[in-house]
């Protein structure tokens, strides 16, 4: 038998709003004993008891925040769900439900959404979140994806940005930088698509950091981690913007200064090479490029032990009083001030 | 004097993202005692006690949901807020907190960004609300906002869509189908200045119908009078897409039929004469025009004394068994079946 080779398309006008929202969300399971009310009203209804309420908003917008190009639809949708996951974890928080909201031109057909809610689902099921509200409607231009995110806490749990102190650690979780060179390497992949499109790719050598790209992971295993240390960080932010700007975030809010240490930032030995085969500073990348969404957070000098040798956890520097600046210790054991350059304005 | 014509521009690149949204949401207020922390961390942390948290979200895009050629930003601003703030008082719920996420293409100076961020924060002000989160972001092509609204309430005080029963009356709060005839005088007027932009409209017989366009309100204060009164709905609604969409969603969540006079349907003397001055039958656009943000609600027979009267609320028809079907009696007494054609799909 021949294998049909056509994909099957159904034209958004067929369903109407009310029809696809119910399509698309039809799978989706409610775990969470605080979901009282999903989809299917006015508002979704959560019962938070005793805990505080824990919520994020993200806006991701084609041709600024994704590229559908080399971003499979599924993979955005997981990932379009670990970033505002990733928002909760940073305030050691549990996520517990979501809201989707999605817009797209009518050049999408429905199977282009089924697979953007796919990926939805899948990470719904691997963060144990509900799906619990959202809409769709049409956009005049490609696709934009609204979620919100809501985790519950209790108050002695929770862990703003703002509660380092001079003398605490600075610790980070996994490595960083891989998330923007797997986005050198599909950014130079299109680029050889487009000049031959019967090149097909190997990209075997960049398999950790293309999926460090297209199918980052939240550190929801961090909280749960650091409870059976007994360690409560002072202040906690996640990598989503890069490095340098989110320790500026901590110490400006906690009115604190910082000497991070270039030979202690963790980064993966597949990582270095292709920084080297673009030939580009790693430590530039380590340090400004985003998406990595790792944690970044503070302790207390007296827990140190207490994470010592585990390895989810990288020391990078120390906190130090506000007047001293916030400062990279190279290894030539020079000092430069730390600016936020960012994800965008990042000039490799 | 002379007058500087010349309103000042300042260029969106000029801020960041950072300094963007400080400088956006630097006068809004915290004033609701369950806001814990609001922007400026990973997410907004907010603490319910006994009470249930409802949450809503709303996605807005130019050209489909909204035309600045007519809509001005600060109304624009506030709509979208009452947009959203309208899901949670149907719910039966106290609107408390939003998030506000926005992008923009870089045909956007600040000064129109802090135009529409002065519309939210009078609604804000206006439906005692915090804005406690979102972010803001360049978009490809025009201008996209993202709410989501979040409200307390006991378990016994909400009130969802599926709680009707047969015999119970079908009840509607304020008038309906002038915010639709609003939109029609607009874009009328549109039309004339693309032809002759020397022409000043003389809008002063559409006053009424284009404030409900262009600033409607949300019911907030209906949960307080019905509680004066007390009188719980069984099922409730908010009109956004039209009366006939809305009544057939609580039919068939709530499993009865239902039975609406078109004679009852309340209608305000400017929009009967514009629709007379468009040939429009009233009717069909009071049933089938959206944007009204009145309630919809039922309640049982015997709560019918407590509401007679009250120039807040109509009656407009009654709840059959679900068999019956959902019926349109019109005034020269035939039955017609009610259709959901909403606002995109109306044809007047």
């Amino acid at each position: 038998m021949l294998e049909d080779k056509t994909p099957q398309r159904t034209s958004l006008s067929q369903l109407g709003e009310f029809g696809l929202i119910t399509h698309l969300t039809k799978n989706f399971d409610i775990k969470q004993p605080s979901t009282i009310k999903s989809i299917g009203d006015d508002a979704a209804v959560l019962d938070f008891k005793d805990k505080k309420a824990v919520i994020s908003t993200d806006l991701l917008i084609e041709g600024v925040h994704f590229d559908l190009s080399y971003m499979p639809l599924k993979h955005l949708g997981y990932k379009a769900v670990v970033v505002n996951i990733s928002d909760i974890c940073a305030m050691n928080a549990k996520p517990t439900q979501i809201t989707v909201s999605v817009a797209v031109s009518n050049r999408f057909p429905l199977e282009a959404l089924e697979e953007l809610f796919e990926g939805i689902a899948l990470a719904a099921k691997v963060y144990n979140v509900d799906v619990v509200g959202g809409d769709t409607t049409s956009s005049q231009k490609g696709l934009i994806i609204s979620i919100t995110a809501i985790g519950e806490a209790t108050a002695e749990e929770l862990v703003y940005r703002d509660g380092a102190n001079k003398g605490d650690l600075l610790v980070v979780t996994g490595d960083l930088g891989s998330a923007y060179m797997g986005l050198q390497v599909l950014e130079r992949e299109k680029q050889v698509f487009q000049v031959n499109p019967n090149n097909q790719p190997d990209l075997d050598a960049y398999t950790y950091i293309i999926e460090r790209q297209l199918k980052p992971e939240a550190r929801h295993d961090i909280k749960i981690l650091l409870e059976k240390l007994e360690v409560k960080p002072t202040a906690m932010i996640d990598i989503s913007d890069g490095l340098s700007s989110e320790v500026i975030h901590i110490c400006k809010q906690s009115k604190v200064g910082c000497n991070l240490y270039e030979e202690k930032i963790p980064v993966d030995p597949e990582f270095i090479s292709v920084c080297e085969e673009f030939n580009i500073d790693s430590t530039t990348v380590a340090i400004n490029g985003g998406e990595d969404y790792e944690l970044l957070f503070t302790i207390a000098l007296e827990d140190y032990d207490k994470i010592k040798g585990n390895p989810n956890f990288t020391v990078i520097g120390h906190l130090t009083q506000e007047s001293e600046g916030i400062h990279l210790i190279t290894r030539a054991n020079t000092k430069i001030p730390l600016k936020a350059r960012g994800w965008d304005a990042m000039e490799v």
